[in-house]
């Protein structure tokens, strides 16, 4: 059976074991924030994972792609790109380990049960400032601005969802970290590990990559900078290894 | 009339306009931390500041080498520390400028007024893990450890002291970072920019320092990561930059 692709559609590689990914050119298109929260996630082996704004599903396939998950679940809000996240899921043959549920995260504990998955990881819509944005629902809107749900939605899903030692995974904008650590605490899950990303050495980071654990103990590691460029236009040498790591077989 | 300065007593250069200090080799003596952090601190023309857990009076006598406080007040809750503060701002002809207070900061309501100052700096015990520690009213221990007092009794009066808008600026260790965010944001402090120190780029940080607002917005800017040495032995330009910073007359 071939998988349906659309003509506002294309197909792209996504450098890992040879799996693709189905995007819309002109919708929102996943960037490297899902490369590098894939390869911060950490999954114990026999793990469940479950996804949420996962939009077109490419955190869940690299994720499958590294081994990191028995199963896991995509959470998608908006149709459109549930449809095309499960489109994906078939054209690379993932459809026993990925399945992807479109609906709403602020509703989650209408289909999700307590303690149902061991791990969580998000890369939620970054903004708050909607100011000035003309159609608030407009799929890329949605997509990069907290109209459909805030950051609060998601940390108290992940909590509902998450047992006691359970890990929650977020890549998120700096800006906004004290505010994280504070909904974070808030819904019992504790900060244990942290990674800024800066674009070189010497800038400020522009993402922020947090692990938490519910019921953890206060004590926080925060691990060296992420720098995406050694010079301009030129990777630094670990963003080659993460993006080559992800070609491994 | 000369400054009396004890057998077990050094004066030490501080590179700092031609600023000395007197400490005791066999006790707590400052370190970088101090240096970054005076360098770190704003203070807006005018502004009066207290510097908590004040020590030798390091930082007092840093900041007002680098201009920073019309006038500036030293709280330290060990006698002898507090008095070789005392003859260290005697030394430098800082009377006018720096006074210090031997008193403890649990106590400091009884001491200071609200909002009296408009900015508070302090270079806190690190330390929560008093195990396998011997003597622990030892001075040393007293000034690293957090058997006086505890990070909220330093937060909780920087509170009392600070008007809204006041400025709070802290250096600490990063294990420590969500709960230092917990506790600010408890006392009405909100952090509002934060740089980590690593000792190399490819190295976790091992000490952070933050500047809070009281009753600020909830937005944090997250600074470069401030690298130590490029090499072993080799400071890296800005830490070279900020030790000569304090040269320029």
């Amino acid at each position: 059976m071939e998988t349906q692709i659309y003509d506002d559609e294309r197909i792209d590689d996504l450098q890992c074991k040879g799996y693709r990914i189905i995007q819309k050119p002109n919708g929102f298109c996943f960037g490297i924030d899902a490369v590098l929260l894939s390869d911060f996630v950490n999954v114990k082996p026999g793990c469940n994972v479950l996804d949420l704004c996962t939009g077109s599903g490419v955190i869940p396939i690299l994720l499958a792609g590294k081994d990191k998950g028995e199963h896991i679940t995509g959470l998608e809000l908006q149709k459109e790109y549930a449809d095309m996240a499960s489109r994906s899921v078939e054209l690379n043959g993932l459809s026993d380990t990925i399945d992807i549920i479109c609906g709403d995260v602020k509703l989650g504990k209408e289909f999700f049960a307590p303690n149902s998955y061991r791990v969580v990881t998000v890369n939620p819509p970054y903004m708050t400032d909607n100011h000035g944005i003309k159609n608030l629902y407009e799929p890329k809107t949605i997509a990069r601005h907290e109209v459909a749900l805030c950051l609060e939605d998601v940390i108290a899903l992940a909590d509902y969802v998450l047992p006691v030692g359970g890990d929650f995974f977020m890549i998120h904008k700096p800006f906004r970290l004290a505010e994280i650590f504070d909904v974070m605490k808030k819904h019992h899950i504790e900060p244990k590990r942290m990674r800024l990303i800066h674009p070189y050495v010497d800038k400020e980071p522009t993402m922020v990559m947090v692990h938490g654990t519910k019921g953890g103990k206060s004590r926080i590691t925060i691990e060296p900078p992420l720098i995406v460029y050694k010079d301009k236009n030129v990777y630094t040498d670990e963003i080659h290894e993460i993006y080559e790591n992800c070609n491994v077989d």
